[in-house]
Protein backbone atom coordinates (compact mmCIF):
# COMPACT_ATOMS: atom_id res chain seq x y z
CA UNK A 1 0.00 0.00 0.00
CA UNK A 2 1.38 3.42 -0.60
CA UNK A 3 1.78 5.60 1.74
CA UNK A 4 -0.28 9.43 1.42
CA UNK A 5 1.45 12.55 2.43
CA UNK A 6 -1.17 15.28 2.31
CA UNK A 7 0.60 18.51 1.56
CA UNK A 8 2.12 21.32 -0.69
CA UNK A 9 5.16 22.82 -1.72
CA UNK A 10 5.55 25.63 0.59
CA UNK A 11 5.21 23.82 3.98
CA UNK A 12 8.02 23.58 5.88
CA UNK A 13 6.58 21.41 8.43
CA UNK A 14 5.08 19.48 5.54
CA UNK A 15 8.83 19.07 3.97
CA UNK A 16 10.05 17.48 7.05
CA UNK A 17 7.76 14.55 6.61
CA UNK A 18 8.17 14.38 3.08
CA UNK A 19 11.92 14.27 3.33
CA UNK A 20 11.92 11.17 5.80
CA UNK A 21 9.84 9.71 3.63
CA UNK A 22 11.75 10.07 0.47
CA UNK A 23 15.00 9.28 2.30
CA UNK A 24 13.35 5.66 3.93
CA UNK A 25 12.59 3.79 0.95
CA UNK A 26 8.97 3.82 1.69
CA UNK A 27 6.68 3.81 -1.15
CA UNK A 28 4.83 7.07 -0.86
CA UNK A 29 3.18 9.76 -2.37
CA UNK A 30 1.81 13.65 -2.09
CA UNK A 31 -1.61 14.79 -2.35
CA UNK A 32 -1.81 17.83 -3.05
CA UNK A 33 -3.88 20.61 -0.67
CA UNK A 34 -5.15 23.70 -1.48
CA UNK A 35 -4.04 25.55 1.52
CA UNK A 36 -3.79 28.53 -0.57
CA UNK A 37 -7.73 28.66 -1.76
CA UNK A 38 -8.72 27.04 2.50
CA UNK A 39 -8.37 23.74 1.62
CA UNK A 40 -7.07 23.19 5.37
CA UNK A 41 -9.59 25.29 7.00
CA UNK A 42 -12.49 24.14 5.05
CA UNK A 43 -15.22 21.49 7.89
CA UNK A 44 -14.73 18.54 5.81
CA UNK A 45 -10.46 18.85 6.28
CA UNK A 46 -11.16 19.51 9.51
CA UNK A 47 -13.60 16.72 10.72
CA UNK A 48 -12.02 13.74 8.31
CA UNK A 49 -8.44 14.58 7.79
CA UNK A 50 -7.11 16.89 10.82
CA UNK A 51 -9.28 18.67 13.18
CA UNK A 52 -6.28 20.93 14.10
CA UNK A 53 -6.46 22.40 10.74
CA UNK A 54 -3.06 22.11 9.60
CA UNK A 55 -0.83 20.09 7.11
CA UNK A 56 1.02 17.58 6.61
CA UNK A 57 -1.62 14.74 7.42
CA UNK A 58 -0.07 10.93 6.53
CA UNK A 59 -2.15 8.26 5.57
CA UNK A 60 -0.90 4.68 5.58
CA UNK A 61 -4.25 2.30 5.21
CA UNK A 62 -5.80 2.90 8.49
CA UNK A 63 -3.15 4.84 10.13
CA UNK A 64 -3.62 8.49 9.61
CA UNK A 65 -1.44 10.49 11.58
CA UNK A 66 -0.92 14.42 11.74
CA UNK A 67 2.30 16.68 13.01
CA UNK A 68 5.45 16.57 11.26
CA UNK A 69 7.32 15.33 14.71
CA UNK A 70 4.62 11.84 14.95
CA UNK A 71 4.48 11.16 11.12
CA UNK A 72 8.72 11.49 10.99
CA UNK A 73 8.83 9.22 14.21
CA UNK A 74 6.49 6.63 12.48
CA UNK A 75 8.57 6.69 9.36
CA UNK A 76 11.34 5.95 11.89
CA UNK A 77 9.93 3.04 13.36
CA UNK A 78 8.55 1.19 9.82
CA UNK A 79 12.31 1.97 8.31
CA UNK A 80 14.66 1.52 11.11
CA UNK A 81 16.37 5.13 9.82
CA UNK A 82 16.66 8.42 11.19
CA UNK A 83 15.50 7.60 15.03
CA UNK A 84 19.13 7.51 16.34
CA UNK A 85 21.03 4.15 17.16
CA UNK A 86 20.90 4.15 21.16
CA UNK A 87 18.27 5.26 23.73
CA UNK A 88 21.13 8.29 24.50
CA UNK A 89 20.77 9.55 20.55
CA UNK A 90 16.70 8.64 20.84
CA UNK A 91 16.58 11.29 23.16
CA UNK A 92 18.75 13.99 21.83
CA UNK A 93 17.11 13.88 18.23
CA UNK A 94 13.54 14.19 20.03
CA UNK A 95 15.22 17.00 22.15
CA UNK A 96 16.39 19.14 19.14
CA UNK A 97 12.73 18.18 16.87
CA UNK A 98 10.56 19.41 20.27
CA UNK A 99 13.31 22.62 20.06
CA UNK A 100 12.79 22.93 16.57
CA UNK A 101 8.54 23.15 16.70
CA UNK A 102 9.27 25.49 19.92
CA UNK A 103 11.98 28.09 18.37
CA UNK A 104 12.71 27.15 14.76
CA UNK A 105 10.23 26.06 12.22
CA UNK A 106 7.19 27.24 14.25
CA UNK A 107 8.61 31.19 13.94
CA UNK A 108 10.42 30.48 10.54
CA UNK A 109 7.05 29.61 8.59
CA UNK A 110 5.34 32.05 10.35
CA UNK A 111 7.59 35.02 9.44
CA UNK A 112 8.52 33.88 5.63
CA UNK A 113 4.20 33.29 5.40
CA UNK A 114 4.09 37.22 6.77
CA UNK A 115 7.01 38.36 4.51
CA UNK A 116 6.04 36.76 1.17
CA UNK A 117 2.15 35.42 1.30
CA UNK A 118 0.42 38.48 2.97
CA UNK A 119 -0.71 41.43 0.83
CA UNK A 120 2.34 43.56 0.82
CA UNK A 121 0.17 46.35 3.01
CA UNK A 122 -1.06 43.83 5.29
CA UNK A 123 2.54 42.47 6.47
CA UNK A 124 2.83 43.29 10.07
CA UNK A 125 6.70 45.01 10.63
CA UNK A 126 6.87 45.04 13.82
CA UNK A 127 5.85 41.35 14.05
CA UNK A 128 8.24 40.32 11.74
CA UNK A 129 11.66 42.24 13.19
CA UNK A 130 10.43 40.65 16.56
CA UNK A 131 10.37 37.18 15.24
CA UNK A 132 13.61 37.86 13.20
CA UNK A 133 15.12 38.77 16.56
CA UNK A 134 14.08 35.84 18.23
CA UNK A 135 14.83 33.43 15.40
CA UNK A 136 18.52 34.77 15.34
CA UNK A 137 18.97 33.10 18.71
CA UNK A 138 17.49 30.39 17.23
CA UNK A 139 20.11 30.24 14.62
CA UNK A 140 22.80 30.69 16.69
CA UNK A 141 22.01 27.90 18.91
CA UNK A 142 21.92 25.40 15.81
CA UNK A 143 25.15 27.08 13.92
CA UNK A 144 27.32 26.82 17.10
CA UNK A 145 25.59 23.46 17.79
CA UNK A 146 26.77 22.19 14.13
CA UNK A 147 30.12 23.18 14.98
CA UNK A 148 32.81 20.59 14.00
CA UNK A 149 29.86 18.20 13.49
CA UNK A 150 28.43 16.75 10.52
CA UNK A 151 25.06 16.24 11.94
CA UNK A 152 23.32 17.50 15.06
CA UNK A 153 22.72 13.87 16.59
CA UNK A 154 25.46 11.19 15.99
CA UNK A 155 27.37 10.47 12.78
CA UNK A 156 24.38 10.18 9.81
CA UNK A 157 21.18 12.18 9.73
CA UNK A 158 18.79 11.78 11.60
CA UNK A 159 15.14 13.28 12.24
CA UNK A 160 16.76 16.19 14.20
CA UNK A 161 18.32 17.16 10.54
CA UNK A 162 14.81 16.47 8.88
CA UNK A 163 13.18 19.13 11.61
CA UNK A 164 15.53 21.90 12.04
CA UNK A 165 16.29 22.03 7.84
CA UNK A 166 12.47 22.21 7.42
CA UNK A 167 12.05 25.69 6.19
CA UNK A 168 16.04 26.77 5.86
CA UNK A 169 16.19 25.88 1.84
CA UNK A 170 13.14 28.26 0.64
CA UNK A 171 14.17 30.98 -1.59
CA UNK A 172 11.77 33.54 -0.53
CA UNK A 173 13.70 35.78 1.82
CA UNK A 174 12.22 35.93 5.49
CA UNK A 175 15.74 36.84 6.98
CA UNK A 176 17.39 33.53 7.33
CA UNK A 177 21.23 34.69 4.91
CA UNK A 178 22.76 31.37 4.93
CA UNK A 179 26.42 33.19 4.66
CA UNK A 180 25.73 34.14 8.02
CA UNK A 181 25.81 30.81 9.54
CA UNK A 182 28.86 28.95 7.96
CA UNK A 183 27.86 25.67 10.00
CA UNK A 184 24.64 25.61 9.22
CA UNK A 185 25.35 26.85 5.67
CA UNK A 186 27.77 23.37 5.88
CA UNK A 187 25.00 21.30 6.79
CA UNK A 188 22.06 22.26 4.50
CA UNK A 189 25.12 21.06 1.69
CA UNK A 190 25.50 18.15 3.33
CA UNK A 191 21.97 17.37 3.75
CA UNK A 192 21.45 18.20 0.11
CA UNK A 193 23.70 15.82 -0.95
CA UNK A 194 22.59 12.56 0.54
CA UNK A 195 20.95 10.18 -2.27
CA UNK A 196 17.52 11.12 -3.01
CA UNK A 197 17.46 14.44 -1.96
CA UNK A 198 15.19 17.24 -3.42
CA UNK A 199 14.22 20.73 -2.76
CA UNK A 200 10.87 21.27 -1.52
CA UNK A 201 9.50 22.56 -4.44
CA UNK A 202 10.28 19.48 -6.14
CA UNK A 203 9.07 17.40 -3.67
CA UNK A 204 5.74 18.37 -3.11
CA UNK A 205 3.25 19.89 -5.42
CA UNK A 206 2.45 23.38 -5.83
CA UNK A 207 4.48 26.73 -5.42
CA UNK A 208 4.46 30.29 -5.51
CA UNK A 209 5.06 29.60 -9.43
CA UNK A 210 1.88 28.19 -9.76
CA UNK A 211 0.24 31.52 -8.23
CA UNK A 212 1.68 33.52 -10.81
CA UNK B 1 18.56 8.89 43.88
CA UNK B 2 16.82 12.26 43.72
CA UNK B 3 16.02 13.47 40.51
CA UNK B 4 16.84 17.22 40.10
CA UNK B 5 14.77 19.64 38.04
CA UNK B 6 16.36 22.73 37.04
CA UNK B 7 13.13 25.14 37.24
CA UNK B 8 11.56 28.06 38.39
CA UNK B 9 8.00 28.78 39.08
CA UNK B 10 7.37 31.24 35.93
CA UNK B 11 8.06 28.75 33.47
CA UNK B 12 5.36 27.06 32.30
CA UNK B 13 7.26 24.79 30.31
CA UNK B 14 9.58 23.94 33.08
CA UNK B 15 6.10 22.76 34.97
CA UNK B 16 4.76 20.51 32.24
CA UNK B 17 8.17 18.49 33.35
CA UNK B 18 7.54 19.03 36.90
CA UNK B 19 3.98 17.62 37.31
CA UNK B 20 4.98 14.98 35.54
CA UNK B 21 7.14 14.16 37.81
CA UNK B 22 5.06 15.19 40.51
CA UNK B 23 1.96 12.90 39.87
CA UNK B 24 4.39 9.91 38.57
CA UNK B 25 5.16 9.15 42.42
CA UNK B 26 9.20 9.52 41.44
CA UNK B 27 11.48 10.88 44.13
CA UNK B 28 12.26 14.54 42.46
CA UNK B 29 13.48 18.24 43.91
CA UNK B 30 13.71 21.28 41.75
CA UNK B 31 16.55 23.42 41.92
CA UNK B 32 16.29 27.02 41.40
CA UNK B 33 17.39 28.81 38.37
CA UNK B 34 17.48 32.31 38.74
CA UNK B 35 16.29 33.37 34.82
CA UNK B 36 15.47 36.66 35.48
CA UNK B 37 19.07 37.64 36.91
CA UNK B 38 20.00 35.88 33.77
CA UNK B 39 20.83 32.32 34.98
CA UNK B 40 19.87 30.82 31.22
CA UNK B 41 22.23 33.27 29.51
CA UNK B 42 25.76 32.27 31.40
CA UNK B 43 27.98 30.32 29.63
CA UNK B 44 28.45 28.33 32.74
CA UNK B 45 25.03 27.38 32.38
CA UNK B 46 24.89 26.64 28.43
CA UNK B 47 27.91 24.73 28.92
CA UNK B 48 27.36 22.49 31.41
CA UNK B 49 23.55 22.18 31.83
CA UNK B 50 21.41 23.29 28.59
CA UNK B 51 23.54 24.61 24.82
CA UNK B 52 20.03 25.71 24.08
CA UNK B 53 19.70 28.57 27.13
CA UNK B 54 16.50 27.04 28.41
CA UNK B 55 14.88 25.71 31.54
CA UNK B 56 13.83 22.90 31.79
CA UNK B 57 16.54 20.85 32.64
CA UNK B 58 16.44 17.26 34.89
CA UNK B 59 19.52 15.52 36.03
CA UNK B 60 19.09 11.39 37.18
CA UNK B 61 22.39 10.56 37.97
CA UNK B 62 24.13 10.54 34.87
CA UNK B 63 21.09 11.32 32.56
CA UNK B 64 21.01 15.05 31.74
CA UNK B 65 17.74 16.10 29.65
CA UNK B 66 16.59 19.00 28.71
CA UNK B 67 12.84 20.28 26.28
CA UNK B 68 9.82 19.53 28.57
CA UNK B 69 8.74 16.94 25.94
CA UNK B 70 11.69 14.80 26.19
CA UNK B 71 11.43 14.79 30.02
CA UNK B 72 8.14 14.09 29.75
CA UNK B 73 8.74 11.35 27.74
CA UNK B 74 11.38 9.84 30.30
CA UNK B 75 9.12 10.19 33.32
CA UNK B 76 6.52 7.89 31.45
CA UNK B 77 9.31 5.41 30.81
CA UNK B 78 10.44 5.16 34.73
CA UNK B 79 6.95 5.47 36.11
CA UNK B 80 4.83 3.60 33.14
CA UNK B 81 2.24 6.68 33.47
CA UNK B 82 1.26 9.26 31.46
CA UNK B 83 2.33 7.82 28.06
CA UNK B 84 -1.18 6.65 26.48
CA UNK B 85 -1.93 2.81 26.59
CA UNK B 86 -1.47 1.10 23.16
CA UNK B 87 0.92 2.60 20.27
CA UNK B 88 -2.47 4.65 18.48
CA UNK B 89 -2.26 6.68 22.08
CA UNK B 90 1.06 7.13 22.46
CA UNK B 91 0.98 8.71 19.07
CA UNK B 92 -2.03 11.05 19.70
CA UNK B 93 -0.19 11.58 23.08
CA UNK B 94 2.87 12.94 21.08
CA UNK B 95 0.48 14.49 18.41
CA UNK B 96 -0.56 16.85 21.32
CA UNK B 97 2.38 17.72 22.75
CA UNK B 98 4.07 18.85 19.43
CA UNK B 99 0.89 21.13 18.60
CA UNK B 100 1.40 22.46 21.88
CA UNK B 101 5.09 23.08 21.49
CA UNK B 102 4.48 25.06 18.04
CA UNK B 103 1.45 26.37 18.70
CA UNK B 104 -0.10 26.83 22.32
CA UNK B 105 2.44 26.95 25.45
CA UNK B 106 5.47 28.90 22.47
CA UNK B 107 3.25 31.68 22.23
CA UNK B 108 1.09 31.43 25.29
CA UNK B 109 4.40 31.74 27.14
CA UNK B 110 5.92 35.18 25.11
CA UNK B 111 3.02 36.65 25.55
CA UNK B 112 2.41 36.00 28.95
CA UNK B 113 6.08 37.24 29.60
CA UNK B 114 5.93 40.37 27.18
CA UNK B 115 2.55 41.47 29.13
CA UNK B 116 4.04 40.87 32.44
CA UNK B 117 7.33 40.47 32.95
CA UNK B 118 8.86 43.15 30.32
CA UNK B 119 8.47 46.87 31.75
CA UNK B 120 5.30 48.37 30.26
CA UNK B 121 7.12 51.00 28.09
CA UNK B 122 8.94 47.85 26.20
CA UNK B 123 6.08 46.15 25.64
CA UNK B 124 5.86 45.45 21.97
CA UNK B 125 1.59 45.85 21.43
CA UNK B 126 1.83 45.15 17.87
CA UNK B 127 3.41 41.32 18.60
CA UNK B 128 0.76 40.85 21.27
CA UNK B 129 -2.10 41.50 19.40
CA UNK B 130 -0.42 39.40 16.58
CA UNK B 131 0.29 36.67 19.41
CA UNK B 132 -3.26 36.48 21.33
CA UNK B 133 -5.13 36.28 17.83
CA UNK B 134 -3.05 33.40 16.78
CA UNK B 135 -3.37 31.79 20.64
CA UNK B 136 -7.22 32.23 19.83
CA UNK B 137 -7.08 29.92 16.88
CA UNK B 138 -5.17 27.18 19.34
CA UNK B 139 -7.74 27.53 22.48
CA UNK B 140 -10.40 26.97 19.86
CA UNK B 141 -8.64 23.69 18.14
CA UNK B 142 -8.22 22.36 22.36
CA UNK B 143 -11.74 23.80 23.13
CA UNK B 144 -13.15 22.29 20.93
CA UNK B 145 -11.20 18.54 20.80
CA UNK B 146 -12.35 18.75 25.00
CA UNK B 147 -16.07 18.97 23.95
CA UNK B 148 -17.64 15.51 25.39
CA UNK B 149 -14.03 13.93 26.79
CA UNK B 150 -12.33 14.48 30.08
CA UNK B 151 -8.52 14.42 28.64
CA UNK B 152 -7.49 15.11 25.55
CA UNK B 153 -6.35 11.71 25.03
CA UNK B 154 -7.68 8.08 26.12
CA UNK B 155 -9.70 8.07 29.55
CA UNK B 156 -7.10 9.28 32.44
CA UNK B 157 -4.32 12.14 31.72
CA UNK B 158 -1.42 11.94 29.90
CA UNK B 159 1.75 13.94 29.02
CA UNK B 160 -0.73 15.22 26.17
CA UNK B 161 -2.61 16.90 29.10
CA UNK B 162 0.75 17.33 30.91
CA UNK B 163 2.33 19.45 28.11
CA UNK B 164 -0.96 21.50 26.99
CA UNK B 165 -1.57 23.08 30.59
CA UNK B 166 1.96 24.19 31.07
CA UNK B 167 0.56 28.01 30.96
CA UNK B 168 -3.10 27.97 31.86
CA UNK B 169 -2.75 28.13 35.38
CA UNK B 170 -0.76 31.06 35.77
CA UNK B 171 -2.62 34.34 37.26
CA UNK B 172 -0.57 36.77 35.20
CA UNK B 173 -3.16 38.30 32.47
CA UNK B 174 -2.20 37.48 28.84
CA UNK B 175 -4.96 37.34 26.85
CA UNK B 176 -6.64 33.57 28.17
CA UNK B 177 -9.71 33.75 29.81
CA UNK B 178 -11.15 30.71 30.86
CA UNK B 179 -14.49 31.85 30.93
CA UNK B 180 -14.52 32.02 27.49
CA UNK B 181 -13.77 28.07 26.90
CA UNK B 182 -15.93 26.14 28.41
CA UNK B 183 -14.53 22.71 27.80
CA UNK B 184 -10.81 24.03 28.33
CA UNK B 185 -11.74 25.41 31.72
CA UNK B 186 -13.85 22.45 32.88
CA UNK B 187 -10.48 19.99 31.79
CA UNK B 188 -8.54 22.12 33.79
CA UNK B 189 -10.54 22.15 36.95
CA UNK B 190 -10.39 18.38 36.61
CA UNK B 191 -6.86 18.14 36.52
CA UNK B 192 -6.19 20.23 39.48
CA UNK B 193 -8.07 17.99 41.31
CA UNK B 194 -5.79 15.06 40.70
CA UNK B 195 -4.27 13.31 43.77
CA UNK B 196 -0.98 15.41 44.36
CA UNK B 197 -1.45 18.63 41.82
CA UNK B 198 0.17 21.90 42.55
CA UNK B 199 -0.30 25.49 41.09
CA UNK B 200 2.82 25.95 39.25
CA UNK B 201 3.98 28.50 42.30
CA UNK B 202 3.07 26.00 45.02
CA UNK B 203 5.45 23.35 43.04
CA UNK B 204 8.86 25.47 41.63
CA UNK B 205 10.78 28.04 43.52
CA UNK B 206 10.19 31.56 42.12
CA UNK B 207 7.09 33.79 41.38
CA UNK B 208 6.54 37.24 40.41
CA UNK B 209 6.20 37.69 44.23
CA UNK B 210 9.72 37.25 45.24
CA UNK B 211 10.45 40.24 42.94
CA UNK B 212 8.25 43.04 44.92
Amino acid sequence: MTIQLHCFGESGNAYKAALALQFSGLDWEPVYVDFFNGATRARDYRDTLNNMGEVPVMVDGPVKLTQSGVIQQYVSEQSGKFGGTTPEDAREVMRWMFWDNHKLSSQAGMTRFLMNFLPEAKRPSEVIAFAQGRLKAAYDVLNTHLEGRDWIVGDSPTNADLSCCGYLYYPEPFGFIRGDWPHIDAWLTRLSQQPGWKHPYDLMPGSPADRV
